[in-house]
């Protein structure tokens, strides 16, 4: 099976030593997430049971309830305290955790005698030059003999899943983006608060302080989602912003203002593009239709757009409301986007990336 | 004391022959309200309190409980059935009442004996070129005889507010907009629904299927306000790029993508702008500190910001996240606005544009 599965792609000369190590694993991966059990580490579990990831073991790392057993669709993992070594013993290691502890410890377990690939999630490798930031259908051929890979912040990778088919076909100048973003971007605990709020405000007539945000988001918006630089961007404008120019291999101008709303796990971006070449919306619908992993939701008739409450759990980025730009004219797009976070916006495009690391190494 | 006021100000030729009524009215002025008890009609009475408005008589319209007593600050008034003979006895009308309504009534009420002036909410007369479109602080002056006069949309008044003042100083070409405007944009239905879809997610787990909107608020936002047009803009979102143009006197390009977010009663606005001559950042936050019913709220490290629940029961917009454009560079501004839907996006613009009907007919 697995042979066979090698058999259909023809591998470059860095794939076909990994082919022997790949054979050593019985022709599946030995796969780590680090950061298990939170919001974004059970997405990826998911998503690798989902996208029938070729696994032979699964590591689960945790900071707290260690040794206890946790049942997933490849059998049973205890879940074990991160170690740099036991980490190294993966093919492929997953990591949902903050900025620090990746930069901890990236660099320790990519490499060695397993060749072990890191996909990060944070932000700590993202605008390092000699580390790829890759959306697997826009830069995928990037991956190869990589040992950290960055996955793009929620945002960017949401975005640039419609952005790309039209910049390829146009080129893109500039972006307005103005996000909606759900709670989920605050991890667990951002989405417990508004559905906590939402009991409070029932039960009593008012919320308890904010936690998770800033300001009370049910009820709210809030244009405000990491920390503020010298600029008056936040940083997760800029994010937006550098890593659309580093994913796009372009010197795209992208404005972004990031807002909170009280959503629970999709995030909505409301874009505006100019482009280079004029731009005609039913042509660049016929585009986006035949894109992988974007769905046209484009409907008004029918009253279907994208939504944060439908787009939740999809795999597909959604985008409708697409238009000429008023303000552009021939050479602008307007639209409205709409993607899980936890999903393309985070687990779904880390395991994407993997599964191109299994499909070199093993053809599967 | 009517004689004093009137002296205060110095009276035109057209003004003058107004003053021998307002005399006869005792030096304050006699105003209906048609829609008096709906969300709008309500804000506008407690606006006409709040602005000391001069009044001797207030009349209260409305299409149900004819006969029922209503206490307000100005004593007690009947709930009247409409009719243009009975609102034609008052000075000043106020329609916070559905297009038809006032297509049909306003011009039977405006002119006659009393030279009334109807001051219209509805989208009715807003487009027609002998119908000013009125915010005071931008056009006051196209008040002084007119017969009816339009409230611009909500969403377009409390966006002018901010853009006036910098469109004066820089000239603005292009806007691009993305809104996040509240439930109160459906009136009391809207804002109800919201509210009870929360009591029910947290009773039942699930929210009865949407009435005041084209899918559940709750937790959701609708890129979908008012009805699509042919261009796959929303009639909400031209009412925007129309007014702007009919109020500023000036062909600026105008793009807006109109959401429907889950907050109570104040619209947010996601604001860049691209102007004829370079804007900085602090220069116009000056400017805009120094400009009427503006309010600049912009200290990130304070975390304070425009947000709905803190702009909502204010009669001034609030303005902040200023910085300058990473799309447009010097000659771009990036922005975020958030004014009460029911003050300055209907009933206190109605009321001020009231307030100078009043100074001019009787100084007060």
């Amino acid at each position: 099976m697995a042979a066979t599965a090698v058999g259909r792609i023809v591998l470059g000369n860095s794939s076909r030593s990994l082919r022997a190590f790949a054979t050593a694993s019985g022709g599946k991966l030995k796969v780590g997430v680090v950061g298990a059990m939170g919001v974004v580490g059970t997405e990826m579990i998911k998503c690798l049971e989902q996208t029938d990831f070729p696994l032979s073991t699964l590591r689960l790392f945790e900071g707290r309830d260690i040794g206890k057993e946790v049942k997933t669709a490849f059998g049973t993992s205890k879940l074990e305290a991160l170690s740099a070594e036991a980490a190294r013993e993966c093919d492929v290691v997953l990591l949902a955790v903050g900025d620090d502890i990746s930069k901890e410890f990236a660099p320790q377990i990519a490499g060695g005698p397993n060749k072990t690939v890191v996909i990060d999630n944070s932000a700590a490798f993202r605008m390092q030059d000699d580390v790829p930031l890759v959306v697997p259908e826009i830069n995928g051929e990037l991956i190869s003999g990589a040992g950290i890979i960055s996955n793009p912040n929620c945002t960017t990778s949401i975005g640039a899943m419609v952005l790309w088919p039209l910049h390829q076909k146009y080129g893109i100048k500039r972006v307005l983006m103005s996000t909606y973003q759900s709670a989920s971007g605050a991890g667990e605990a951002g989405m417990n608060e508004v559905i906590s709020d939402a009991h409070a405000f029932v039960k009593d007539g008012a919320v308890p302080p904010p936690k998770a945000f800033a300001h009370q988001l049910l009820f709210n918006v809030i244009p405000h989602i990491d920390a503020f630089q010298a600029n008056g961007y936040t940083r997760e404008e800029m994010k937006v912003a550098w890593e659309m120019v580093k994913i796009f291999r372009c010197d795209i101008k992208v404005a972004c203002t990031a807002v909170r709303v009280p959503t629970i796990r999709a995030h909505g971006e409301s874009i505006t593009i100019e482009t280079e070449k004029p731009i005609d919306p039913t042509e660049a619908r016929e585009i986006l239709r035949g894109a992988s992993g974007v769905r046209v939701v484009d409907d008004p008739d029918a009253k279907a757009y994208p939504m944060p409450l439908n787009a939740s759990g999809k795999f597909d980025v959604e985008v409708g409301r697409i238009r000429q730009s008023l303000a552009f004219g021939a050479n602008g797009l307007e639209m409205f986007v709409v993607g899980d976070q936890l999903l393309r916006g985070a687990a779904l495009n880390a395991v994407l990336i993997a599964k191109h690391v299994a499909k070199e190494r093993i053809g599967a």
